[in-house]
């Protein structure tokens, strides 16, 4: 299916490379200097990729399982300077230190699981072998979900119908290995003249709407205005919105989806607009372990991360914060999930079910 | 009715005073440096007074409504330097630029109007005499403002069952001459045991939530918590939210709520979850010239106020944005409106006609 036009259509998509792996080296662009620095850090111990992972230097669940299986490899060279018989324990240790380093999202335990499952399938010692197995392992991670973009993509602007699009948080090549999930439908969108403009929610309080969406659609030349998350309801009404696109950190067997703080909200909101609202996410994002939503650990963040928006105008008096990273919407509200095995329109157990048990197409 | 028990059990709720006329001057507290730094203006020309208004160092539909009333003296009072055959016509247009200092709320042209009303009766020369008058009108207004307010948070506290509320933007001491609207209400909910914690949206981009209503909660010394404004639906969803109280800037004579961008997504959100939505504002924000809201005007301000959060990871590209500063809730999401004259269910043309015209209680 894949002649080298069509992947040279699909790769001509792609405009950033957040992760990538370059001489035993994760290569990380630092989020958190974006919009206004374009950086770059070179990884090579474990602890520092739990260290990026935490402080969101990178972020977006696809983004972050790829990382986390480069940094199981950062993890496999690093024991080889331990004596061969302890290296085995101490980097079972160090994968799963890894896979804690975020809660919500599934990709990082999915992509760190799939490289212990080597590990463990492993007889011999933990030697140079072993880590060129683990390199290809991330490096086939990456790939898929590359590829997987370019699919959700592709079944997404196929479900859309002109007009303007709203979106949240950041779901582009920033958030995934590749051109993106949600941010991925946009820009094809764009491409084939179905999406007339974004809206783009600046997703307080860390504000990757405004700072790293709004980056990478000024990248792309796409038009697109930010609005502030509490602006979703009034652009709904005002203009005819064609579709809500988010992403998903964590999507449970019933279709219940963890996501963004405010999607749960912009859900009810374009249901009450009568606005299809869709949610794009690799197969990995998939956690059928969990019958419903109410299982997924919903991360809460620091206090400091809204406080600090008020600057050297803060006060001396404590200001009570709740800071929820991601919210839970309920399935009932999504129109439709968009994997890279196809469109699941209402999803719930059975629809999930059927099409990830498709074959890939 | 207003013993003097009565009225000092009142006063006592009163923490605050945004507004206040002092020797012929005009005295803002500068809520533009708020929660970090209690600053006082004196202001004595009307250049200054517009200035403040839309700057924002008064704001809050009610409070600019009294600032205004006061401004009008000051013009008055300025004109005193004019000749006599000069005065009025100067007078005149120094009031119609307050009136325009900002454009949604409707009880800024109210008051000026009242102060406007007493110029146009008076027949005589512009002198000291009719500089008398007009303070005598414009502590009129004020005091009305004060009265209005309590009689609101008492309507209000009725209505509440018990349990934790939800607020937007801010509508206490700082948005009014008195102890506020919406904010009155859970400050006297708060005494009478009715209302157990206020949850307060921050309310980008100006944060009047996590500067300025945060700020007087903590002198009331009232239990609440800050959220994001994309927050709000995940709160619904997990606490007994028992009531969304909320101020307004105009309310049209069918009771659709031009008010603080986000009220109208509060107003969705509050259906979804059936927690009553009532919003609270003095008779002076009815503006029964306009039949339906579609009809107020909402302002646009500067895209500085999203943009400035980057700080100094702003980027050297631009960033479109939309910038309103209001949004219109319509009627029928809104279970009932608080005002002086008791509390109006259902809102629309006939039930607000029939409590407007009622005798003041």
């Amino acid at each position: 299916m894949m002649n080298s036009k069509w992947l040279q259509s699909q790769q001509d998509l792609i405009r950033v490379q957040a992760v990538s792996w370059r001489q035993n080296r994760l290569i990380l662009l630092d989020q958190t200097a974006l919009p206004r620095h374009e950086k770059y850090l070179e990884l090579e111990s474990t602890e520092s990729v739990i260290s990026a992972i935490k402080k969101l230097v990178v972020r977006g669940a696809p983004a972050i399982g790829v990382a986390g299986a480069y940094g199981a490899v950062i993890a496999a060279l690093e024991v080889q300077a331990l004596p061969v018989h302890e290296r085995k324990a101490q980097l079972n240790l160090k994968l799963k230190a890894i896979e804690m380093a975020r809660p919500t999202g599934v990709n990082l335990s999915w992509a760190v699981g799939r490289m212990s499952k080597i590990c463990d399938a492993w007889t011999g010692p933990v030697d140079k072998d072993l880590v060129e197995l683990l390199i290809d392992e991330a490096i086939q991670i990456h790939q898929e979900d590359i590829d997987s973009n370019f699919k959700i993509s592709n079944f997404g602007t196929d479900l859309l119908t002109e007009g303007p699009v709203l979106t949240v948080c950041n779901t582009g090549g920033l958030a995934t290995g590749g051109i993106g999930t949600a941010f991925g439908i946009l820009a094809r969108g764009f491409r084939t003249k179905k999406v007339s403009r974004v809206y783009a929610l600046e997703t307080r309080p860390l504000l990757q709407g405004i700072r790293l969406t709004a980056w990478e659609l000024n990248q792309h030349q796409i038009p697109y205005t930010i609005i502030c998350d509490s602006m979703a309801a009034s652009i709904m009404r005002r203009e005819k919105i064609s579709a809500v696109i988010t992403g998903a950190d964590r999507i449970a067997a019933n279709g219940d989806v963890a996501n963004k703080i405010g999607t749960y909200g912009l859900a009810l909101l374009a249901k009450a607009h009568g606005i299809p609202f869709y949610v794009a996410a690799p197969v990995s994002t998939f956690d059928l372990n969990l019958k419903t939503g109410h299982a997924i650990p919903i991360e809460e963040r620091q206090d400091e991360e809204i406080l600090s928006v008020l600057g050297e105008n803060r006060p001396e008096f404590e200001i009570p914060v709740w800071n929820p990273a991601f919210d839970l919407t309920p399935h009932d509200l999504i129109s439709a999930i968009i994997c890279e095995r196809g469109v699941i329109n209402t999803p719930n157990q059975e629809t999930i079910r059927d099409t990830l048990n498709r074959e890939t197409v």
